[in-house]
């Protein structure tokens, strides 16, 4: 029961962020959406990722490389839309 | 050093969300915040603090409270935009 909580748990934490990418992706849009929140949180998913790696626990390599991918994809396309804004540029189609 | 690097990436993936909440409180601005993003992550966060104390893990407690209260806030908010919106009534100021 308790793993089973676990589990469902770390599902909906890593599966959460998939809605948010395809928004990102969809709209191109990323004003909404802290840079500072995104920076913070990739760089400790990498280390849960490490942490995993290291105690050799395959869920939580699992749960943090997906989210990874994902949380990576949203905060490259902020950092683009804020280099781009800096650049005082059209953002490219 | 393991320890260290989990309590670490604990520590980042829990206060990034603290950027979010204060930029959301500061602007009121929640569309380009993912709806089904923090319905499924909050729903998550509250698995994983239930998971805390039935396996009585002090870290995995406050990391998801803290969390918790965060995800809440930005959930709270963003359900509100959207039922202000579906309801056609301008925005409270």
């Amino acid at each position: 029961m308790t793993d089973m909580i676990g589990l469902v748990a770390a599902m909906l934490t890593t599966i959460s962020f998939l809605p948010q990418t395809l928004m990102v992706l969809r709209t191109g849009r990323t004003d909404g959406i802290s840079l500072c929140m995104y920076a913070l949180f990739t760089t400790g998913v990498a280390g849960w990722l490490v942490y995993g790696l290291m105690v050799g626990s395959l869920p939580v390599i699992i749960a943090n490389a997906v989210t990874l991918v994902l949380a990576t994809t949203i905060l490259g396309l902020k950092v683009r839309a804020v280099l781009v804004a800096q650049r005082q540029l059209p953002a490219q189609a």
